[in-house]
């Protein structure tokens, strides 16, 4: 499994102020901890960038391959923003990923096109077109077939979708009835459209809201093996979080065909 | 998931020694802790019980049984041990359960129709007659099926059984791969025999060998769930293991059909 941090994010205050001051140093600085972490990709979500959108994804973008070679998520739903972002990025080892599009008709018609010109890989939500979740599994299978329809209709190839069958947070009233729903479907979604599509997943989304930090930890740590059984391909994480790094790393021991031995893994 | 207490074993010297001597208070102590420490079943694991069998099985039976209402399970190759112990404990609230029978033809012979003897639930384990792993899927499924020719012979009723597909320790050569195919064959066996049949897993299993104690735990933490996400009925675990009895009741959280909101489980 991918572990891509989620750590660059405009809720980050530090972060904010660099991004509207144009300061390189501070996100340099946080990528580089990413990568020491274990950070195998970086998502960069700059939040919806009302003003100067495409100066400030430029920079932002130039900022991180300035200090990685690590592939880029770019996590806004400002199509001007992704457009000047993957512009920048496109010359990087590999084109940035559109983070992402869903039935919303603003993203089916902005961004869902911008995969198509610059052939990245784009991740599909599995949301209503009003961005609410589906609950049941019928509901999420019914909402999967949509998107993969909205998405070959837009001339793509099936290798470059990423599903995101959206972690529901447990606080939610019906988070943990979703989250059974998604795990199967997760499961099933290569049979129901036919290739073994590529899937992501939030895993701090399942512990936003009031729960004490030592439950939130054992949730998290609990929640991810579960994702890596149901063969999850990418995990979106707070790559600072060292106890769900280490299970990730037991996660990718435990479940890797190519692994047959543990003197493999156990250097 | 039920969670039964692997620590009452002859490999704790304080246990072996209170067996030696019928001395029920340490006995009776762990048992204790056990149920304290969350355990919802207990297995009594005094080893192969060469010397006076009967009296032994029948002095731990009535020891485990003055503290606890909890279920037993009688964890011995020994079928005079298993016969005592039955006999001791099937007046209490639930008759124990045989753990266990394999296609080893001893096994068949004198334990397998003690379930029938006693109405009790029997586990089977997924090996091969001289107690070999099988390591491919193919194999443990070829194994699971015989297994079953074999109880059903034997009169059983489906609900008596439960199937023990046998976590390999990581450090063996073929430890993952086993586990790997373990998990697939675990997903698989309702279909395969077409009904729910029960399931055991021993946590413990997994971690046995030369590795560090903080791997250990990080690896019996992210096994659980996976396990867990498997469909596994029951694990046969160490409950002192407070983080794994941690990851142990979240994943009773995250995969609890009848939960539906965190509300419920947060208290």
């Amino acid at each position: 499994m991918i572990l891509v941090a989620d750590n660059l994010q405009i809720t980050n205050q530090t972060i904010e102020s660099a991004i509207n001051q144009l300061n390189p140093v501070p996100i340099q600085e946080l990528v580089r901890q990413c990568e020491s972490a274990g950070a195998q990709a970086i998502d960069i979500n700059p939040g919806p960038l009302t003003r100067n959108p495409e100066k400030k994804m430029t920079f932002l973008v130039e900022t991180v391959q300035s200090v990685t070679q690590l592939p880029l998520l770019l996590d806004t739903a400002n199509h001007k923003a992704l457009k000047a972002g993957l512009m920048t990025g496109k010359n990087h080892p590999s084109t940035p990923i559109i983070n992402g599009f869903s039935l919303e008709p603003k993203k089916l018609e902005h961004i869902l096109p911008l995969a198509k010109k610059f052939r990245s890989k784009i991740i599909g939500y599995l949301l209503y077109p009003n961005s609410h979740v589906p609950i049941d599994e019928a509901d999420c299978i019914h909402v999967a077939l949509a998107l993969y329809q909205e998405f070959s209709k837009a001339g793509l190839e099936n290798e470059q979708l990423i599903i995101d069958p959206v972690v529901a947070p447990v606080v939610w009233e019906n988070g943990i009835r979703h989250n059974m729903s998604m795990l199967s479907v997760m499961r099933n979604l290569p049979d129901l459209l036919d290739f073994s599509v590529q899937t992501i997943a939030g895993i701090s989304n399942l512990t936003t809201g009031k729960i004490p930090k030592e439950k939130k930890q054992i949730l998290e740590q609990s929640f991810f093996p579960i994702l890596a059984a149901s063969g999850l391909s990418m995990a979106l994480l707070n790559v600072f979080h060292s106890q769900t790094m280490q299970t990730a790393r037991a996660c990718d021991a435990l479940l890797s065909p190519e692994i047959f031995s543990w003197t493999e893994i156990s250097t």
